[in-house]
């Protein structure tokens, strides 16, 4: 069964917007075991449109149309497929009331733009769009089914989720029973994560595919298998990684640092504090873009200069002095500077040089000194992160995060990231 | 003149990777004013691609090749290539040369992985690749020039920039003297622009295209000019935009919100402080991502709780209580108790509902109250978004650094997005 995508709209072509639909729709095929084989890009132009269509659907079972379905004159998907189909377009009843529904529920009239939205090839079946003004419809050409769905993609992914799947699925069964353990790990590349695994696990089973997705700083791992049989081998394959790598593993599903940081918070009913220098409050915000994340944060400071250090976190000026802002000492005394303030159990401070500029010979730009841990038992590590300033920034970010977790964790040992990102 | 684009990878057809490859030679083809006609997207699949490969060149003048050039058995470009063309595959010495090159670079050894990236079919020209291994290369076919480019977009971009346009510009030369004016808006939608283009800017020359690009929270608009003689028009173009909505814009080029505060604050040698509690350390960290904020911001506050706010900024404890953390009283606190720590001249503070928990019928999930300004003079205004957590702290965030902009620059003025976001 060939599944291909017709992605469509002058914005794709002049580099404007990157599609992301497309992956979107691959990803929730793969789910069901579908794959995507092939894709074509083209801008809003009626005869190039036209030509496209009627070759994939000549090559394809299933072709996913997206774009096109808005209220302006260069959405053409309509008129083209009644071109296509010899279907003449007619108001059709049940996208009319969809789009009635929308007007309302915004509080909008329903204007001639809107009702062209409405305006379709005779005998589509409608697909519902919950959220958007565009009906989404299907129709049958060259045996191909059609599906147009529209641009945006909040609206495209509910669409794909609540109803695209479904036709798709109806019209082609497909008996695998894909079932995906997903997980998410900080601290490792995919290349190490392989010759870990070649080295450790040479019987890997046949029955689990593996995939990565790097989503930086986290790297996604997927055991997948096709047969709802092989859940036991699956699991052995987890337990089995658990044991190999499992303190690199932040937590399953789409867990992020800061959400499991927070859960070993509050299952321990701890505060956390953060004093930062270099990341500028980029921890702070992560961690508070976590819903009920004020059960465990009060507090935040950013000190970027020297006196903030010593006025709101009390580090001493002579440390200052002595050993220069970015230093074990500074930060040991920043943490407990923070703890002290906000009345925390547990801080992470950092101090280092994001910069183009303010690097010397002695510590050079992406130099940093990171302290993390509880009121007596602060642990402090310099590193040294060769990056731009942002990236630097999200990396010292996740950093910190990730040694905070282990420390709540109890896990002792050293990350390989210490060993392999050695300061200069 | 066509250009083309094949996109190689199954990474790209199971939605693990996002094609920005493709958007980012649209853009660098269009600074040139060359338009790319058609895309089309395939797995690592020899069949695949050879009849891909072999009708495109047929439709088109000049074909970029994305992606395949890796040192693994599923890069297939050169062998591919080799079969279409009827040139046998052959050690090129110039590819092998820039190889051992940048094995030395990075003290590695040549190994025979990277010797099969100098393998490519004879006659091709070679495009160098200033940073990774893969070589780029040219070869015709089908009276199509068929640029063969590497998948990793940092070395895609500076080949684009160092060679790759100028070997089409040189194949098929263009007359058009391409000239792009950008700049950046805060706070007015396209649509709502376009509308206010069309009421007072009926006049609008033929010479000057307006484009447009969302780039959340900004919206960049851009002004090209296809002939150098036109410069003149362009301006004034940009004037008159100047005067209808000159106070929306932050602005030329890409400048962010966060710079073009920074930049105002450093003009006029003014420090500002910032207190949060529901953006959480977002605000301080958008300021202290742009090199040089050291200058102008030396500390900020993350006060989650109304402890912290009573006892960092001074909050009074009659306030928190008669009012509410949410509240005029309270930010106008936190801002001046902000810049009594820290000494600062400017501050912003802001007090809302994130979500999802914590709302009220009073005071709903979306609600924020934010302070500004200097310490006799400090604003305060109530808005409401409804948004999902992560969106709302990225909005309020840049209103916030709108605010102070239009402060600094003395816009006494209301935005526009006062008047259509009212508060419920």
């Amino acid at each position: 069964m060939k599944i291909q995508c017709l992605l469509t709209g002058n914005e794709l072509m002049s580099g404007h917007t990157v599609d992301s639909n497309s992956a979107m729709i691959a990803e929730l095929l793969a789910a069901k075991a579908y794959a995507l084989y092939r894709k074509v890009t083209v801008g809003d132009d009626k005869q190039l449109l036209l030509t496209e269509m009627e070759s994939m659907t000549r090559q394809s079972d299933v072709l996913i149309v997206n774009g096109g379905l808005g209220p302006t004159i260069d959405d053409l998907t309509a008129e083209i497929l009644s071109e296509l189909t010899g279907y003449a377009l007619q108001q059709h009843p049940i996208a009319l009331a969809q789009l009635t529904q929308w007007c309302q529920r915004l509080n909008l009239t329903l204007n001639d733009a809107n009702l062209k939205q409405a305006l379709l090839p005779q005998g589509v079946e409608i697909i519902r769009n919950p959220t958007g003004s565009a009906p989404g419809f299907a129709i049958t050409h060259n045996d191909c089914l059609i599906i147009c769905t529209p641009g945006v993609p909040s609206e495209l992914k509910l669409m794909m989720e609540q109803s695209i799947i479904n036709i798709i699925c109806q019209r082609y069964p497909n008996n695998e029973q894909l079932a995906t353990l997903r997980f998410q790990t900080f601290g490792m590349g995919e290349s190490s994560f392989q010759q870990l695994l070649n080295k450790e696990f040479n019987d890997w089973p046949a029955e689990v595919e593996l995939g990565f997705r790097a989503g930086l700083p986290l790297l996604e791992i997927k055991l997948t298998i096709r047969n709802s049989q092989h859940a036991a081998i699956q699991q052995q394959c987890f337990q089995r990684l658990k044991q190999l790598i499992g303190d690199y593993i932040i937590g399953e599903g789409s867990c992020t640092l800061a959400e499991a940081v927070i859960q070993l918070l509050q299952k321990k009913k701890l505060q956390l504090t953060t004093a930062e220098s270099c990341t500028g409050g980029l921890i702070a915000s992560l961690i508070t873009e976590v819903a009920g994340a004020s059960a465990v944060f009060e507090a935040g400071i950013v000190s970027y200069s020297n006196r903030i250090k010593h006025q709101l976190l009390a580090v001493d000026d002579n440390l200052l002095e002595q050993y220069g802002a970015v230093s074990a000492e500074v930060v040991l005394a920043m943490a407990q500077g923070a703890m002290a303030t906000s009345g925390a159990d547990y801080a992470i401070a950092v101090s280092g040089i994001a910069g183009p500029d303010g690097g010397s010979p002695d510590k050079p730009v992406g130099t940093v000194w990171i302290a993390w841990g509880s009121k007596g038992a602060l642990k402090v590590h310099k590193m040294q992160f060769t990056a731009n300033r942002k990236w630097f920034q999200q990396v010292v970010a996740a950093t910190t995060l990730d040694l905070l977790r282990r420390d709540l964790l109890g896990i002792d040992n050293k990350p390989r990231y210490f060993r392999n990102k050695k300061p200069r």
